[in-house]
């Protein structure tokens, strides 16, 4: 395999790295709309989608590990493989967590929402684009993009903490209203434990440009 | 470098990684520790033996990349060492939360606590035996021991949730008493983390073994 073939492939495998990335981004949105519109057919497709995020992962894992064997990168190209082995780990986590939210969903069933569901929405916006702007910042390699996914992990944090303190006052004014609005701090965390993954991402992006171990998740 | 010599360097990365995983062990025993004794001296211990925990994944990911890129290896002992990157990602995260949990202690100082911990040590206890199980697992290739860590994550969950029950109940009756509670929250939240990570690490070794992708953490 010639230099350029050997190029051809690191960008193919990025191009299905941000495929894998999109279909994880879709999966959050419809996993938050379909419990917001308590929709199960939506739910049911998130159960769905979730499949051909896990083949993905095989996939680009085993595409890294053939890399690897054949071509002996050295330095900064084996690097960007490896950080692509540890980011579709990631990826996949973040499908296992949207999962977890269209369960919610099923959970729920047709009993009414304790509240409209506005922050949660919120937090999944946030937490889309910040797993977009992770795998941006890994392909152009940009330190800076990376670093602002760490700012915006800070504000996903804040969303949770009021998320959390509403239904807790909700949960002291109405007992009743406590097992949904447990699951809806669940739903709540799960957004956020997404936002860490993204944030793993992007301090891998910075070890990778930079060669400094950072911790934006603080 | 002969066949011997490249699987003495695969015992010696394994022997590595289980001493990174004591590290992990004992920071997370230490920081419940300091938690449940308010002893800010081992809060501060946790801290600095997270900075060991960093030091050892960058030397690990540093071997398994040099191993690669010297030796070619095939199937199954690149596989092998793929598991050993991911791996080494799951315990860094480990330490990542034990610190969070020293920071609680840190935060709640010389307040007295607003209930004696017991079921926090004991899933401190559980999460410990889940890490190491997971890492033997992984070098005995074990995937009867791996699958045990599954089952152990469902214990973790179902003290999660009554700790969870318990402090929710200790806010209604004392609103007082909520800040804290959501301290020790996090801290349960933390603790049932750490325990996916080591779920993770034990799905990893039962795609090493057999091939199979599961997800334990359901």
């Amino acid at each position: 395999m010639h230099r350029s073939e050997f190029q051809r492939s690191l960008e193919e495998l990025q191009k299905d790295i941000l495929k894998m990335g999109s279909l994880v981004e879709q999966n959050i949105a419809m996993s938050v709309e379909s419990l917001a519109k308590q929709d199960l057919e939506i739910a049911q497709l998130v159960f769905e989608i979730e499949n051909s995020i896990d083949r993905m992962e095989a996939e680009i894992e085993e595409t890294c590990m053939r890399l690897i064997a054949t071509q002996q990168p050295m330095a900064k190209d084996l690097r960007k493989i490896g950080s692509a082995f540890k980011i579709v780990a990631d990826l996949e986590r973040m499908g296992d967590y949207s999962v977890e939210i269209a369960k919610v969903t099923k959970r729920i069933g047709t009993n009414p929402l304790i509240k409209p569901l506005i922050d949660l929405p919120r937090m999944a916006m946030l937490v889309q684009k910040m797993v977009k702007d992770s795998l941006d910042a890994y392909v152009a390699e940009n330190e800076e993009l990376a670093r602002a996914v760490g700012e915006a992990d800070d504000d996903v944090d804040q969303l949770h903490k009021q998320v959390f303190r509403e239904l807790l006052v909700l949960m002291m004014e109405n007992p009743r209203t406590i097992d949904q609005a447990t699951q809806l701090l669940f739903v709540s965390s799960s957004l956020e434990r997404i936002a860490d993954h993204a944030t793993n991402i992007s301090e891998n992006v910075i070890y990778l440009v930079s060669g400094k171990r950072v911790g934006l998740n603080r």
